[in-house]
């Protein structure tokens, strides 16, 4: 062998750089290991640890979700079609979003609250609990809830509808976070709100004049955050421009996400319960109209139930409808000049 | 040169195992600040990630903190002397306890609530949240906080009075916790928050009796747990035996901890401000009083306050002072043959 040719103290050398070679490739593979398993370490159950959830889709090696993955969010006032949104994501085999986690939004909540009292801040500053480090805190929480929740996926997602309440700080918290705000005709929201008997906190569910008053701030309070951000991190999404034109609006919005074009996506109700496809909650609300395909007639349940009264004063109850571009002179807009 | 006598092939051979041994040597070294960076992805600051404030104090190398560290938990119901606790320990170099972080009773008593709740538990079953995805997320919280709000430490420690109202939940989550219950005679605590006029939620400030109440139903709450988890993992100290007796009952909570003695336990104040010392918060109520040396006579402040209908019918009022061996006999009980 041509390695071999000439004294012993070669054969020896060639040995050593053998035996230095393997201990390379050996030693990177336990120290690997090792990390794994000390993450392994936030009360997870065997085989559902956060690493053997982790996995780079481009080469199936584990990786890690970090502060920096580009995390979906969808989200809106409830009953705007944030459901109908992420099943239709959900059905594209890079993307999972799986059902409302519920408590995201509530632990955003309590953050907030405390951000918007002086008294907290100060003494939370003087715990040495900065932002940053309720930031850090939130961040861990929320990254392990969304990749806990359901199957790997080369994109994760969320859909709690109120969790848009915190765009700034989610785009804070995760940097290179993409938002798609849902929005509807309030004058629909609040027709389905009511006749279904939707218990939302905040809105009023009896009145029209009062909970399209709800809408009004809630839908306010989101779309401002979403201007703010920009529009490289957050996409306004009309509910009747989905469902008119979904095969545009959905290349729109994977366009915005820079998730290349599937099928899939247009037949979401073929996905459900499928692997990779689309799991819904038997408890959600939403979870008997996303069942079915896109339905254009619930459109325009509304047209017949809004109060006279309401109707001729809605430019004062809910200055946001002309704002978002919905036509209130119509008594029954067509919605095809909304954009 | 021994290595390279013979042909020019046995000097590219020494060449290439020499390069091996650095590219083994380096890469071990760039793969290691690489796990670092990633690890850092919870919105932390340059220069307090997470790895930067972990250590191994055996050998000073970065380690993980992770579900198994064993964290030192201080609680009870306020004005128990758990701050007088926290800093005699914060004084010892080993331990870093800090200020009360405010956050964390707060978030384990939103999920504490969840808990409790059939229909919340149902929705987040199918939604796929299952408990132990919520305990993952929780411990992820609890320990950034834990980890980032203070300086670093062999022995982390935390010291939110009412975090202890979640034992079981915390055992769960950290099965290496141990907790240190403080208890103090439910008369003097109560003319503590009357005379000092401090808001506890779930406590009437206004009369003797109801604060009495909620005292009991507090500690009652806090001691069951106690008792549940095990003398291994809880123990039970009472704040007036810790002021009477500071050496031998800091002897027994070291003893509890596996944290060898050290005399600066007993001088806490010498501590205060100093580095790996004991830090302290100029809106905790308790600051003023554990910025001295251990005070005597502050036991007995009660006994010339406390209403005569109140002290007739204490056993009725707080049973509780006779399970956790107070004298409610004698107008001024010595605390002497407490346990």
């Amino acid at each position: 062998m041509a390695f071999c040719r000439g004294s012993k103290w070669h054969k020896i050398q060639f040995v050593i750089a053998v035996a230095t070679i393997l201990i390379f490739v050996f030693g990177l593979k336990e120290r690997k290991v090792n990390i794994f398993s000390k993450l392994d370490g936030y009360g997870r159950e065997q085989g559902r640890s956060l690493s053997s959830l982790n996995y780079d889709y481009r080469n199936e090696n584990h990786v890690w979700y970090d502060k920096n993955i580009p995390l979906i969010w969808i989200g809106g006032v409830p009953r705007s079609g944030t459901t109908l949104a992420r099943a239709m994501l959900d059905a594209h085999p890079a993307i999972r979003c799986g059902e409302e986690t519920r408590v995201i939004p509530r632990v955003l909540g309590i953050h907030g609250q405390m951000a918007n009292s002086n008294l907290e801040m100060t003494r939370l500053q003087e715990a040495k609990i900065t932002s940053d480090i309720l930031d850090g805190a939130l961040g861990a929480y929320i990254l392990s809830i969304i990749a806990h929740h359901g199957e790997p996926a080369p994109r994760l997602c969320n859909k709690d509808p109120f969790a848009l309440k915190h765009i700034k700080k989610l785009s804070q918290i995760f940097p290179n976070s993409k938002f798609i705000l849902m929005i509807r005709d309030g004058r629909a929201t609040v027709h389905s709100i009511i006749t279904r008997k939707v218990t939302i906190r905040g809105f009023n569910t009896k009145s029209w004049d009062l909970a399209l008053k709800d809408w009004n701030r809630a839908i306010k309070t989101i779309y401002d955050q979403c201007v703010a951000v920009g529009n490289k991190q957050c996409l306004p999404v009309h509910y009747e421009q989905l469902v008119l034109h979904p095969k545009s609006e959905m290349e729109r919005i994977l366009n915005f996400l820079n998730v290349p074009w599937n099928d899939s996506v247009l037949h979401h109700e073929k996905s459900i319960g499928k692997p990779g496809g689309v799991s819904l909650s038997r408890k959600e609300l939403s979870t008997d109209q996303v069942n079915k395909p896109l339905n254009k007639d619930a459109l325009w349940k509304w047209v017949d139930h809004i109060p006279q009264n309401t109707r001729e004063n809605i430019g004062k109850i809910a200055p946001m409808l002309s704002v978002l571009g919905y036509d209130i002179t119509s008594k029954r807009p067509t919605y095809e000049k909304d954009k």
